[in-house]
């Protein structure tokens, strides 16, 4: 109800502030005697880890996870999976000057409107650091439906940095393992080259930038997703656009479909199954085998050093000029966390469809 | 679980096949001692009802209410309202001869992989006929907003139809007494001319088109948003993305936002208030108080005459041409729908947040 | 949240007053392909309605249900199913001299308290004949049970009406199409005839009697229950308690356990299984595997003619003997209804196990 | 879904087994601004702890709580509360030599079946170890409820250990702070000193007993509680018999009800308000402003030093005698669970009241 679990059968709920002690999830509903280890899930979270570079954020969080329980001698218990972890470069001097102030584009004066209160240092349970919960849930959720579905992927790439666009994929050959070692999650070179320069060129305005990112799950199986209000797009829907920075979602040609005749827009069949897929491998909210496509559009992180006006929580005016230690754009790091946004719900949809067509 | 439920507090539960006897909504959640009849919630099916020209199906249905329970001598009891629509005017015999072919951009096929049967009678279940039941519990939602709400306001309007786009509009003027009286519920009379002729066009072609619609929401209070994973948008989007023919969902500037840079995107503010509403009313999956706009992609119906390629239950290849009765676009009778999604959820909001604000 | 769904895979929603226009239930998460016929649930609702005899009420309600989606060509769609009995024999007249008087041991004045206001007519919403959308639920449960689970089995019968109690029953030769010949559903002849008799002095003297009634599942496969909030006991406890006229609820031996010692109460086990079955089938809230047994205890019929102290809704002091048509005992009807809510429990947790069992 | 969250707006999910690092708990849906501190919940934990005497297991935790995230200079933020207690004094060497091995009476046989696997130190999840969760959840919810509603008070007493009773109780003047006080919760003296005896012999007998307590609300506020499956007498039922030892409850006269006719079970009323309060404050599943009045039946603990027969994970036969540190007696240390649990009860309930009731 209040917000802070996601999932109905595989049900992840979070907790913990940017500048509190700790961030952690607890994972209830997850099937028994999957081997899991926090190496497996330190690996995601690598992943989402600010790099030591100019294009990252200067706290350096060591992220490494601990399981208190759930699990035992390496086997999951089928009780729930608590997993921690601590903050440990936490520096909250940077925000004493503005307490009070509504950061702009931040959540500090909804946050005050709905509580009465907020913890100013770093956003509190508003900060990008709360996803290290999902990035979490989602590794064990990788782990489960690797296991289960013969050929399950899933990968992000990013698809544009303020106006750079990747514009041409060759989807056959896109491959987690190599995405990733892209700075920005981009699978071409030069495009890459060009978003890095967006970047820079915007931190070195005292500015941020934001971008389009793709998700892409190949082989789900047929027939997940729960008409009529949880259909596929719907929850998938929901859970990206839970993540904080994300403001639009798109399943297939999305908006485009929207210039297209039936003719064009429908995906057409022949014995060898579908011609095209431009709904995104989604039909009536349930899954058709097709790849699943999504994009998210990703604002410009809200903290920048360019001055703004603001005011404060008495309403008085108050310029503000937000230091901090941020990064200029939320990608490529928010990028694993829409994975993990993503296993999680396909997982919990697949566990629904066990539930019901188990039964046949 | 399965889908046919929505809402937290404020529940509402749909039911009913397009060819079956009836379509239901139950509301269970519904605060007591509201004035409610049969009146107001046929008022609002009314505007989703095919209208008696070339631009709408040929399917006649009444689409008057009944309610069943919970209304009590004109007002509400606290009990769950049920309400029923018949269907009066169905006929299924153009579903006969393509019974067991899967019609493309439909859920026949992916309804037949999770269930294992389907009603192949104008798609049953995954028909647009469902949304009756929505537009009956935003009628419900909608009476107890502006009762609760000072000022409380919400209209959609169309804001393109294939490639014909109305650019610019005045939202301070704009209207839903006026908007609906527009054929397309398109604010600008030109455009809508246009749009029109955009729509007549498909249809003559044996196609069909999609387009844009855009809901605004004026004098939500700020405060409502469950962060982190009810977000206001994760839930309207959510909300959006459960209706048939919507593949795409954007806040305020939506992806235009990823080409900003981050003074732009932020919304500033002063003594006055805000600034600017970019973010769409909505920061850190909160409302601030400004209004709240969403836009979403309503695809091209899939029902189209032209020839299509498909196949049978049993992978056989088999030319369709899909004749039924069907609209030529799902804008403007999509519109209500839309309308009923977003009441809906914001009620529902609107009350989890009293039961955690009333405590203070 | 507003409390009229029940289960979480195999949901169940029921609406209606009992001097509306009609009863009903909608059940979403129902398997597909499931065979269920009106007359099925009739079959069971026939065991709930009233005999035409002295120890019954003489509302005479044909109580034959209509389906009136979800079901196509006689097999579950996997889409809501929704099922309705018309109220045919509403008479409110005995109701109106005594609108706006608290009827004692009835809900008048705790809906009053809760809503503001109530359907004073036979006791609205909080009716025993809201149960009757019970019993149509349980009955598709039933039939989902019975196909599913080899051996599955469920039988319920009297135990005591008033200080009439059943000492001995001989479980191994019980069966549920013998115990429902007997008029109060009690597998002994000469017990019966003195429980005839202690309703009918009760009802002679303007008065109502309660009793206890046990319920037993027969082969229930181990491993359901979810600790440690949803264990067995828990959710089935709740389920009956639910119901109207229930107000305490033991497992196994229950109450009796507390004057055993450990050595006595634990059932230990031989290389033939269980020993003993005192817990009642249910360990640590997870089934065992032996038979499941459980007994409510039922309060007399609040409404009884002879005079009883109450107020009205001002607080004055009203004299009242209420009249309507009623039982002056809830026992055997509530059997069947006591029945319906463990089915629907045991399938609910049956589909959850199945959901995270499934995937080993 | 997989039972480890209760509540539905005030959520608290537990976490943690017996012998693993550590137990803990998340509240979700706790209203913000809230003075609460690691104190008043160590409070409460205290009274769960062992005491240092013959009466309890030698196992020695310290039971101090760390709140980890929601609470943000004193004050709760509105997001969720994350408390955790470390396991300090686990030792599971008595367990090695059971390994495999099923004790009679404990879960360890049930949860094998179902998750195929289990810790089988200590009972792991199980254990009523889990309870440190559920108290540290109760007392936030205490001082919610204390806070909010004038006059409320909640205690539980002891009425019962093996055969030894507590025939009457003077209501009027039970209070919690000398209830506690007697090492059994029994406000009878010389009661109290039989059943200290009752236990030592059972203890010198290798055994161990069961009891009744009963658990009393005062001034509870009319109107809660959610017909009609999530009634006040439905969801406490359910809250208690989801603790390990629970093996019945009743409310009000309960069993008793079944022997008395109409006139004497229904609560009369005159205008000074209800005459008796058989009901145990619930009438038609709402709260009625009376006290609130409910009883569970604990049965023995399982684990005893006597030998016993059972099976190990084979089916092979192998008597057992549990050493292992345990209570030989639940009660006390189960009362405040008990009451933890009914406080989270009713606060979840009251806020949902709000939430419905606040908008008339």
């Amino acid at each position: 109800m209040s917000g802070n679990t996601y999932g109905r059968i595989f049900r992840v709920t979070t907790w913990g502030e940017s500048h509190g002690k700790a961030m952690g999830v607890i994972i209830d509903g997850c099937p028994s005697n999957i081997e899991i280890s926090e190496e497996d899930i330190d690996k995601e979270l690598f992943l989402r880890k600010p790099k030591d570079d100019k294009l990252s954020t200067s706290r350096k969080e060591e992220d490494k996870c601990e399981i208190l329980s759930g699990v035992f001698q390496g086997k999951t218990l089928g009780t729930p999976i608590s997993i921690i972890v601590y903050n440990k470069d936490v520096d909250s001097s940077s925000y004493e000057n503005i307490k009070g102030i509504f950061r702009p584009g931040h959540a500090d004066y909804t946050y005050f409107k709905k509580y009465g209160l907020y913890d100013h240092r770093g956003g509190g349970r508003a900060s990008a650091r709360e996803t290290v919960s999902r990035v979490m849930a989602g590794a064990v959720a990788k782990k489960i439906l690797e296991k289960e579905i013969k050929g399950f992927d899933i990968f992000s790439y990013t698809k544009s940095i303020g106006s750079i666009e990747l514009l041409e994929v060759d989807y056959e050959n896109l491959r987690r393992d190599n995405i990733v070692k892209n700075r920005l999650w981009c699978p071409d070179e030069n495009t890459s080259k060009q978003m890095v320069n967006e970047i820079v060129d915007a931190k070195n305005n005292g500015e941020s930038v934001g971008g389009v990112i793709e998700i892409v799950i190949k082989n789900a199986p047929p027939g997940i997703g729960e008409p009529v209000f949880d259909k596929l797009e719907a929850d998938i829907g929901k859970a990206l656009l839970s993540i904080g920075a994300v403001k639009g979602v798109e399943f297939g040609r999305g908006f485009n479909l929207t210039k297209e005749r039936g003719s064009q827009s429908n995906d057409q069949m022949d014995d060898k199954g579908f011609v095209t897929n431009r709904a995104g491998g989604i039909l009536g909210g349930i899954s058709s085998g097709e790849d699943i496509i999504v994009r998210v559009a990703v604002k410009p992180i809200p903290s920048i050093s360019k001055e703004q006006k603001t005011v404060d929580v008495k309403g008085v005016e108050r310029p503000i000029s937000v230091k901090g230690r941020h990064d200029p754009c939320a990608i490529p790091r928010i990028n694993p966390v829409c994975e993990a946004m993503v296993l999680i719900t396909i997982l919990d949809h697949l566990l629904i469809q066990r539930a019901l067509g188990g039964i046949k």
